[in-house]
């Protein structure tokens, strides 16, 4: 069998599971994931042996030890993912909600009521606790999750399919509401993008160009996520040591993420007082800026920003940075150059504050608070499928109601349309 | 200036006009629709002028009677369309409305708010009231309308777009904000198609054919809409004349849109019963059935069915007919060839609504009632700008709610992330 034969016959496979997965009830899920949970939990051990396998061949290529760390199973972290199940769990079921209801004038009842997607294609790098954590969630909001993780941890996400496979065999949910796209080739990734009809949304999670190539050549609707060129921007009217606060949460509090902040704006009105405790600030924290002529005017270890760091999303402790002569020069800045991510500004200004909000086209806006607290834990949806930057469907952090669709059930006695 | 290099320069205007547009309140946008109606009965004459030049040439390519109605433009036609613009500037504005909003547990504040989608596009066919209806409610959910109609009504289009813009002139709206994609020929269409970044979001409003290339080429996000292969399912426990009144209405009362019957399968329990007073009823209201051989056993008339008959959209006097064994074959032929528009079942049962309500992933489910009530003017969505049968974004009926997408506004004093 070819690998686009093998492809399409998991896919079909897949189709046919969420026929069976959409109707179930809440409880039958939540069984069927403190089932998953429990099975990882007692599969650990060979869970690991796997992840060994995916690690020594990640040494042998040469792979960073910091992502060698990202992508290493212990039994120890397996019973966190587990946990993590258990606390998809005990969320809400979003499948069934009624969203609008009304008695039309002619006494057709109308109800919209969530539905799940179907099949949901996910395609990510990097940590196999993606492969569970994202299974949890379509499984808990209806979906079969087929799965395409990074080619170097293929062991392990084998591994982990398997056993969430074996624990669903006990239980009402269909053994194929989850699946592991078969093979690790890049034409691998394309019957996934190509699969339109069989798939019915693809959520790619990874850096720019994974997300682009995602984009450009997928047939299947798909919803970007994660690319994050965040900004702050310091107001004329900020309260100087929030903003120092706010500027140091953004850029280190975890700067591999995409909520960090990637650029730093200032007013020119407070620049005088605001960049150069910024710069040492920033410099003890390890940070690099790479500023334009007016904020290397106040430090020497500032680089020449040139026009790539405007764009780019460092992920490391790297901050550009710009003096700007009005809040509406930033929001242009942040129009020309951001992601639509998170902005935030810091301001004592409520009229700044307001235009702020009104102008900036991102799917968060902080009043005076870090651009990391963009997050579906933080927001108060429990786990997030990943944080959409794109705006339509499901716009900043993605919850389980973000995992759904919606039906129109209409009622009458015989009613015609006149 | 190239095709290309023309199109880029609206988008890029429209992308501007966007960013004027978004913040504008309800008055303003309200505004400038009663300025359009004017203008477009002030215009009329020059309209109908324009019009006629469309219908002439369509006359001598040999388009039929029936096509060129629907091309065609009278005084009184526009009137009627500029009344269609009064109503949607009577619609509520959805910007702005907050979908969800809390107080998190750190005292953030957070705001779920509607906002624009930005610049959207519209590739239509036929009808020049489209651009009209199209425009206006995209102004009022604060959207810049990107059209492109069909090149057959393009002189007309063009009118109406000028007078659209002549009457935006005195107002608070940006005069991009309405614009007609440039040129007429296929290119142009993938210039729309191809510009992500600087449009939004595709509708395409047509046949499968159109929405298939748009989604197979097109990079901006798709909302797939008007495609509807719809069933009537006539349940062993139906009320005959109800099961007859409700195929016969969703047959015949429009037989050429996307909400008309295209299909009916009938319990094999009730079909002695059923059958022979259905076939006598459609053939009195001229309606040819194509049916599978338990069908044609009850009447002469009845053309045999080929596997294209169950997939076919025929927008005419024509159904496809099947007797089925259980109301699960049901949906099993609908799942295997409809199109996810809209399915109605006609029965007494409780069990066997609940069942097929359940059961079938369609956009609207109809229980004792016609199909053709999947509508937003039926809904009481007021004017719609189409009927989205994906999963994605927006299902059903599309009304201004459905054109918008959500910012997250999150208000601290300083918030940091631990």
């Amino acid at each position: 069998m070819s690998e686009r034969e093998e492809f399409l016959r998991v896919a079909r496979r897949a189709r046919e599971a969420a026929a069976g997965l959409a109707p179930l009830p809440r409880a039958a899920k939540d069984a069927a994931l403190h089932r998953i949970a429990d099975a990882l939990v007692a599969a650990a051990p060979e869970i690991v042996k796997a992840n060994e396998s995916d690690v020594a061949r990640a040494r042998e290529n040469g792979i960073s030890e910091y992502m060698i760390d990202r992508l290493s199973l212990s039994e120890e972290r397996i019973a966190a993912i587990a946990d993590a199940v258990r606390k998809v769990a005990a969320l809400p079921d979003p499948v069934g909600e009624s969203v609008r209801g009304n008695v039309l004038p002619n006494g057709l009842e109308l109800r919209q009521v969530r539905v799940p997607l179907g099949v949901v294609g996910i395609i990510y790098e990097g940590r196999p606790n993606v492969t569970v954590d994202a299974a949890a969630l379509c499984l808990k909001s209806g979906n079969v999750a087929l799965l395409r993780g990074s080619s170097s941890a293929y062991d392990s996400n084998t591994a982990l399919v398997g056993v969430m496979q074996g624990a669903l065999a006990g239980t009402e949910v269909p053994g194929d509401a989850v699946q592991l796209v078969p093979g690790t080739s890049r034409e691998s990734v394309k019957h996934l993008m190509r699969a339109r009809g069989l798939v019915d949304v693809l959520i790619p999670r990874g850096g720019a160009s994974l997300i682009n190539s995602v984009v450009e050549e997928s047939t299947v609707p798909v919803i970007e996520t994660g690319v994050g060129n965040c900004a702050v921007y310091v107001d004329a009217d900020a309260d100087i040591d929030m903003a120092l606060d706010v500027l140091l949460n953004a850029k280190t509090q975890r700067p591999s993420v995409c909520n960090a902040a990637e650029t730093f704006l200032v007013h020119a009105d407070i620049a005088d007082r605001f960049v150069p405790r910024a710069l040492e600030a920033l410099k003890g924290a390890g940070v690099t800026v790479h500023g334009d002529d007016r904020i290397r005017s106040y430090g020497e270890d500032v680089v020449e920003a040139t026009e790539d760091d405007w764009t780019v999303e460092y992920l490391s402790l790297d901050i550009a940075a710009r003096v700007v002569d009005s809040l509406d020069d930033a929001v242009d800045h942040i129009r020309r150059y951001g992601s639509g991510h998170t902005e935030a500004i810091v301001t004592t200004s409520q009229p700044a504050a307001k235009r702020f909000v009104a102008l900036v086209d991102s799917a968060a806006v902080m009043v005076n608070a870090s651009t990391r607290f963009t997050d579906g834990e933080e927001f108060g949806f429990g786990a997030e499928i990943g944080i959409s930057t794109q705006k339509l469907h499901a716009r900043g952090p993605m919850g389980l109601p973000e995992l759904t669709s919606t039906k129109y059930v209409v009622t009458g006695e015989g009613h015609l349309r006149g």
